[in-house]
This record gives structure tokens, sequence and C-alpha cells, in this order.
């Protein structure tokens, strides 16, 4: 059974229009999600512990007495760090150390500078005290998540992450508790869904309530991000994952080939797009796909995700590629080009750049450094990678000298008065000298 | 008539809860705002410039043939600034100035290094493409909030900033175009409302779609732009406006009484605090509010402010002050004390510190130099003063050497197949050499 692609040509006429079209993403509201997230936050916003254990037997059938039951020790994380096998610890183990190499060039450091009048003015630069991270549970636990998540959080100085994880029936990955442990995660409840984000924006008597909250999640969990959001802050409302791939032609196919697929088995709504000027590459990309389809585990979301998201655009050479990539400002971007600096310079938005052929995108979900929780759904317009800064805020300083006060309380004086408030206006006049 | 105004003593029992009683704000949204905001954006969205022009007659009385019309031009920016009085043109030059300064301070450079295989690992910070800036009309139209919102933009090196402004039956506030010539405003739409935000954020016939969405608003603006995050970025809905005082006991109980003051004319939900360890001191400023107010312009609305939502509060000393303080995490603080840098070490929390007895919040407001849009209602626990990171966005590099990707490949390899995702794998498993 053949996958069909679709093929787009950037020089017909109606190509900005059948591109939006394959972009088009319905980010709409579920009326009944949001009614059920928003009883769930109420509930455990007014009833604490107690609503928090109610709804965790309810959907993941633990009945337990207590929520300091639901805590997992330190030991218990320790454990699973030495439960897993060997191999799969070592590699967690250099994923987590490059990604805390990487993140720690992102902290950034207070600043401040005198003027001529001695007035000093800067920036204060502080961690957040306390970081929530929701790691779902079941299928897409993935230990790397919590790498991702919790490394940034701990390299800006952030005193206490505190990890959320749902364990249905009792199920616990060891993965997911191993790299916790490797990333320095604080503490870690098994509490998940909408009660476990409430918990973390308002506290109850034993989770304690944190600043901001971040991680991925099904539409119950990011529906409570944005519900909380302001009480705490939260990362993005991800959309589904994307890839777009442009290429010169010069990469083996079956690279490529699996490049896109390594996008399309997260699930059946990921995009993969690849762009190339090599009419014939595209077909030679095509003929890989339906040669390797047949091998994959997960053919059936691949095969879905290709035949409903997926592209193939020919363009006429790598500048068009680059002018249709600033339009879809993708997630992750490979530059499968010979010199693919030379093109970095036309690229103005996307949340990652994997840059030449050897540079595959699943590197960068695992070990390269860089973060992978990205910006998606074009996005990366006005939005960056999870980092550092996301953990880290910022106050403003201002000391004015007597005689910085004098001068600037002139100028304050004067537009607080064309601004109709005559309270700021006095307010600065009384640190006027009167000569 | 006396203004009665809260009392709190840190020594009390009950001292946390009745904290908590004062900072509450209810930000619940209004279902009727929601849906009449919901409509117009969806009319912007599907109908462009006719809806544009239908709603600015109907709430502005503007009965124009095309939203062309209602763009102001670059001369007519010019115009204003010469208009005003020359007194109001220095100042708001030097306020530009100075804001500008301290803004190129915060400007990111792009960054990156080559690990010991060659790959190189960095990070690109790009300008968005465009911001919109809306500007509130009639009362609140402040033109230094032109300044604060379009000088970080610009300094970021956004290519555009689009200023939307309505002008309910055709006044035109010329302080705030004069401000946004001095600003560097590319293009301004006497539009305003939440079609002005739908216009910005989708895109008509004649206003182009933009990136962030920054600046005021009323509740249909907040709404609007709460509503359209995720098409475009936004800055954060701020709350009502506060300022915390800190005070050693030993500045001028008036000067105190004023900065209050400077707080409390914004509007009667503002809200403004005093912390002193000096139970004297905090009568001697009550006496001094009662003495000043009468003689205020916005008596009224400072009466109320200071009534509903004013607290003085009575500690055992300085440190005890920066812990209340840390808990408020206030919008402002000013710490009017002998030694400021030294309490400024305990202090966690605060959108804008104001440092000694000399330092006016309201000089931070027009002319300072940092930014005076700042997290409001406790939201400097995670969010920072607005900023040129904020037209700025960060995009990662990862680019493999081919013996950076062996290596790494190997570990992607095993953790890809711990997580179940074999196309990941195997994709990175291409670029591992064949021994």
């Amino acid at each position: 059974m053949t996958v069909n692609i679709k093929r787009l040509n950037a020089s017909q006429a109606d190509f900005d229009s059948q591109l939006a079209t394959l972009l088009a993403w319905d980010d709409s509201v579920d009326h009944q999600v949001n009614e059920s997230v928003r009883h769930i936050l109420h509930e455990v916003k007014t009833r604490g512990d107690k609503a928090v254990l109610e709804f965790t037997e309810k959907f993941d059938r633990l009945n337990v007495a207590s929520v300091a039951e639901l805590e997992m020790s330190q030991a218990r994380l320790r454990q699973a760090l030495k439960t897993i096998p060997e191999d799969q610890r070592v590699a967690l183990q250099q994923a987590a150390d490059r990604v805390r190499d990487y993140h720690e060039r992102q902290d950034q450091k207070s600043w401040q500078y005198q003027d001529e009048d001695g007035t000093v003015l800067g920036q204060k630069v502080t961690p957040l005290d306390r970081a929530g991270l929701y790691v779902p549970g079941g299928k897409a636990a993935y230990p790397s998540s919590v790498l991702m998540n919790a490394i940034p959080a701990k390299v800006a100085g952030v005193a206490e992450v505190i990890m959320v994880v749902p364990t249905p029936d009792g199920v616990v990955n060891d993965l997911v508790l191993a790299a916790a442990a490797i990333a320095g995660v604080d503490r870690v409840f098994t509490v998940g869904g909408a009660q476990a984000v409430g918990a973390l924006a308002y506290g109850t008597e034993t989770i304690p309530a944190v600043d901001k909250i971040v991680g991925p999640g099904n539409i119950y969990v990011a529906t409570a991000k944005r519900e909380v959001f302001g009480t705490v802050g939260i990362d993005m409302i991800a959309g589904p994952s994307e890839i777009l791939v442009i290429c010169d032609g010069k990469t083996d196919p079956d690279w490529i080939a699996m490049d896109l697929f390594s996008q399309a088995e997260h699930d059946e709504q990921a995009q993969s797009i690849l762009i190339s000027p090599d009419a014939d590459f595209l077909n030679a990309v095509e003929t890989s796909i339906n040669k390797l389809l047949p091998t994959m585990e997960r053919a059936d979301i691949i095969r879905t995700s290709m035949t409903d998201r997926a592209a193939l655009i020919h363009v006429a050479d790598l500048s068009e590629a680059a002018k249709v990539s600033n339009r879809i400002a993708p997630e992750h971007l490979e530059l499968s080009v010979e010199n693919p600096e030379a093109l970095l310079e036309e690229i103005r938005h996307a949340g990652a750049i994997f840059m030449g052929r050897y540079t595959a995108e699943a590197l960068g979900d695992y070990c390269a450094g860089p973060n992978h929780v990205l910006p998606t759904s074009g996005t990366a317009r006005f939005s960056s990678p999870l980092g550092v800064y996301d953990f880290q805020k910022r106050s403003s300083i201002i000391g004015f000298s007597a005689k910085g006060a004098d001068r600037m309380g002139r100028v304050a004086s004067v537009l607080a008065r064309g601004e109709g408030l005559t309270a700021h206006a006095r307010s600065a006049e009384y640190r006027i000298k009167n000569d």
C-alpha cells in the first residue's frame, strides 16, 4: 500500500493558499474538557489534599490514605537509577552532561552601571524559588523530557524542582525516575492530570505551590496549564511536533526519509515536510519512504501522519526554500545541504536548526545539548526554545543620586503634568533642590 | 474626612491570612465581555477591513470609506512633535534617550562554540519581524507608554512597529503622536478595542499581521489579547498597579505619602502599601496622607484606592520587611532606607526596585531608563519587566561533525530505543560509522 504524500510547487499561483491549508491546525478548545478541568482545579484549590486523593483514586485507581504516600523518596529514584540497564544509565548520564554544559552558557548575570550623575541603573537576575515539572505517564513517558525540563531549572538556580507524574494502576517507569535522579529533581509526587497542575499552582497541605509549571501533557493538562496561567507561569502550550527538511538533493534519500519518519512516529498529527529544488530527489525520497515504511515498528502512526500532514515541496532554489521556511517558522529545521552556514543567513524563524547532512534531528531530541522543548505551529516567529532564561526573572534596579533626582525630577515633572498625573509630578518635585 | 488605612502587624498570629486578604484580586473573566470579544475577533478574522470599519464606526463614531483613511502619516506625527509645547518636547526626548540607552544594554547576541569533536552548538538571536503596539485613547492616553513599548522593540531590531490607537469622535492626542515620532514607530492606525487587536493578530487587507502585541488596554483589549495568544505573542495581562515602600522611618513622611499617592492616583484598584519597623513613622505618614490628600487633583480616586486597598504594615525590623515584600512580589518596590544595597541582598522578587530616599517611583515611570511595563499581582515571582528580550527570539544551532554524529548517534540510539521511538534511533544510526 503506497503512501500518497502531498506535492506542492512554490511556482504555482495558488501555492500560498495551499501552504496555508497544509499548515492549518485546529487548536479550538473543547468545551467539555474546559468544564471538567475547571471543576477539578476548583476542587483542588478549595479542598487541597482531599481533592487530590479523590481524583487520583478516580483517574489512576490509586487508593491511598494521604498525599504523603504519593511522594516518592530520593532513595526510590536512586534505586531506579541502579535498576535500569547499564547502557541506558550511561547514555542518560552522557545526555545530561551535554545538556547541562550547553545550558550553563545561557545563564544570565545581573548587571549595573552608573551615569554621570552617580545614579545607578541595572538589572538583577534571580532564579524562581520553585518550579513544577509535569511528566506524562503511560506510553508517552519520556526520560529525555525529564532531563530537558529539569536541567535548565537547576542550572538557573531554582532551589526546588517538583515533579509530578501519574502512575495509573501503580505502573512506574524506572527510566523516568532514573532521569529525575540524574537531573537533580528535588521531590516527586505520583499525581497526574489537571489535579496535579492544580496542586502545583495553588499548593495543598502536602504539595507546595510552585512559581512556574513546565512540561508536556495531554489535553487536560494543557487546558489546566492555560487556566492557571497568571497564578503561576507556564511554558508554551505545544501543538503537534513538526520537522522541515531543506535538502539540496545530495543527501542519501533513505536518511531523509528516516528523518521525516522520526517526526511522523510521534503521533498522527505530527507534520513532516521536505523542500528541495531537485524534483528527482523528491521522487527518490518518496521511493525510500515506501521502501522503508513496512520495516518500521510504528508504521501505522507514520502512515497516517505522512498521508494526512506531510508534503514534498519543489522550489526553484535554496533561497526560495529559505523563504518558504520562514513562512512556516518550523519547530525543527534540517539544513541538509552542502553549505548550511550560507543558508543559515537567510533563516529568520525556527525553534532549532540542524546543520548539514550529519545532524539528524533525533540527535537534538536526546543528547546534542540544546533543549528539545521548542516552539511549535509557527510560534518560533515570536518564541524560543525552553532555556535557563525561563527559570530566571529580572528586576530593574534604579538608584538615583541627589544630583540625578534633581535633574531627572524636572523631566518627570513635566511629563507627569502632561499626563495629568500630579501626584507623580509632586513626588518627583519633592526630590528637586530648591535653589 | 479622614482616610482610614488598614493597619497590619507582622507579629500577629493571623498576619498571613490578613495579608492574603489584602492582596486578593478578583481577575475572573466576564462572560459577556468574552462573548463580545470573540464575535469581534471572528468578524475581523473573516471579513478584514470591512469589519474594522464597521466596529470603528460603531464604537468610535468614525465614518470613513477605507481603513487606509485611518492610517496616520509620518508627516502627521512630525507635525504633532512640532505642535506640542517646547518643554514637553524636550522632556520626551530626554526620557527617550535614557530609555534607549538603558535598553541597548539588554540586547542579546548570538553565540556558538565547538566541542572536541568539531561539533558546533549555539544560539542564534533574531528580532521579531513585526510588533504591534496598543495605545489606549481617551484619559489613559500616556505618551510615556508609547516610549516604553516602542523603544525596546526598535532596539531589538524589529523592522516594523505598528501602533494602533483609538480616536473616539476623531479626538487625537498630540503628545501620544509626538512620542510615536520620537520612538520611531513605523505606522499608526487610529483603530482601537478588540477590533484593533484582531487586525494586528490576523492581518487585514490594509493592516499587516504582526508577531507580537504589546501595550495596555481596557478589559476588551486585555480579553482580546488573551484570546489571540498563540496566533501571536503577547506581553503580560496586567492587573492593577501597585507600590510597596519599605522605609526605616527616616524619610520625610510627606515624601512617602506622595509616593503612595502616585500609585493610588492611577485608579481605584491601585494598591499602595508601606512597611516600616517604626510605628511612630507609620502614624506620621498617616498624618501626612490626611494633610496632603485635600490638595490633590485626583483626590477622589486616591481616597477610594487608599481606603479600599492600601495598608500600613508594622514589622520587627528591615529583614522582616524584606520577607513580607518577597511574599508580595510587588510591581514597584521602594527601599527608602539608609543602606538600600544591604537590603537589596534580601529581596528576591520585584518588578523594579527603587533604591534610597531620592529614588521616587515616579522617576521610573518616565525617565530613569528602565521600563515601566512591569509584572503586577505577584507575577514578579516568575516574570520580568518588558525588555528588548521580549522582541527577540532564539533558535538553537546544532551542527554535528561526522565524528560527533558517530559518537552521539550511539547515545541517541540507546535512548530512543529505550523510549520505543525506533525511527529516531534509525535516523541517528544512519550517521554512525560502520567499523
